[in-house]
């Protein structure tokens, strides 16, 4: 991992912590991920949280401030930015959560808080807007965002959630693979595909799978690939 | 069914059929709803189809043009809508069909053409655009179009594909019945949700599922309900 030198000798590290899903079957509410959370924020206390991926914002707030207090971590507002010592942007449905931080011109501050050092992690819906885009989120539209753009703070794209094909369905909906064969169709981007339970820890442009099963990477011509937890993934996105 | 009448004394009637999906477990391409498509055709010949949903526009043509002869029908191009005796837009991605829409202006035609009587089939992504806007698809947003509105052919939102939960599955990403109750936290319009092998035979405000399953009818607030095939939906739509 190479540290950005800043011109006033300030160095400086864009670190994500990008969590596929906070729920996994087997495991309670952001359980899974817990060491990777506990090491990634290291001696960082203050967390401020953003909660526009759900409905009921308060709710959202209560049960993730609860969670992060068993980890002795202490959850403030999105609003209060400017205190915190790292961002937590969690799950939810995509659409709402990119139209409430334009709606809230919170995209450039974050963007700039993060690129300025500050821990990001994100679960689910808060990992696939630090993507260029959105466009590989498996939510439905309910809302209409000014723009597909995201925060951009990674080069390729996210599918959180991936899912194998149940070779016993019946059903003749587009499987997740076709569908991100369909994103190839229009996109160049390499996408990666996130298995539940699984995560990518960004330091810069280094960026490692950790969890317990493999990435699926797509690449627009080139059959998908899959590559193991612990596994650095950057020889595959350029 | 009511005919309106307009001033000149010309008859005018909506007539939409809208299927869930163009295959069906069993069944070929298009196979299952061939009975109802040339009832819905009657003496109609000449087909304007649509292609936009697809990537391969040409592939996609031959091989609607051929399954529509063996019906007895011929497949004219979209851009020939004048010469149109019916219109068929196919299945594929919603957000790339509406998008092409758009690009070509033909949302405004396309709308003006069916309500001054051309019978409309849609399948999949053909049957969402009747809808007022797009935010009940399945479809990943692999590109992005100027709004998600779109034909507004019916008042209400349509869920193709529709599909039960597993109960056996240990997957945590929502299910389809979780991404509806979604849309009704942030829009109060209700959606029919259309499981693969039904279809909707619209003529005006007349409503009616054909196949071979129930549908599953969300309205905001209220328990989703299942309504069984060759009922007619109207009373639970207002």
């Amino acid at each position: 991992m190479l540290a950005i030198t800043r011109p006033g000798g300030q160095s400086c590290v864009v670190q994500l912590l990008l969590i596929s899903s906070s729920n996994v079957h087997g495991y309670g509410f952001l359980q899974h991920p817990e060491p990777q959370i506990r090491r990634f924020l290291s001696r960082k206390r203050r967390v401020a949280f953003c909660p526009f991926a759900a409905h009921d914002h308060d709710a959202y707030i209560a049960k993730v401030r609860e969670r992060f207090a068993q980890m002795g971590f202490e959850i403030i507002p999105i609003e209060d930015l400017d205190r915190a010592e790292a961002i937590f942007v969690g799950g939810g449905n995509t659409f709402r959560l990119l139209k409430k931080l334009y709606e809230r011109n919170l995209l450039d501050v974050i963007r700039q808080r993060v690129r300025a050092g500050t821990p990001y992690i994100g679960s689910s819906a808060g990992t696939v807007i630090t993507c260029p885009t959105i466009r590989t989120t498996n939510d439905m539209p309910i809302v209409e965002a000014q723009s597909l753009n995201s925060l951009g703070l990674i080069a390729f794209q996210l599918n959180c959630h991936f899912l194998d094909p149940d070779p016993n369905s019946t059903h003749k909906g587009e499987t997740r693979e076709q569908r991100l064969l369909e994103f190839h169709e229009e996109n160049t981007t390499p996408v990666v595909g996130l298995r539940e339970g699984t995560m990518l820890w960004v330091e810069n442009d280094s960026h490692r799978l950790l969890g317990e099963k493999p990435a699926r990477i797509f690449r627009q011509g080139k059959e998908p690939i899959e590559v193991g937890p612990g596994k650095w993934l950057d020889e595959y996105l350029r």
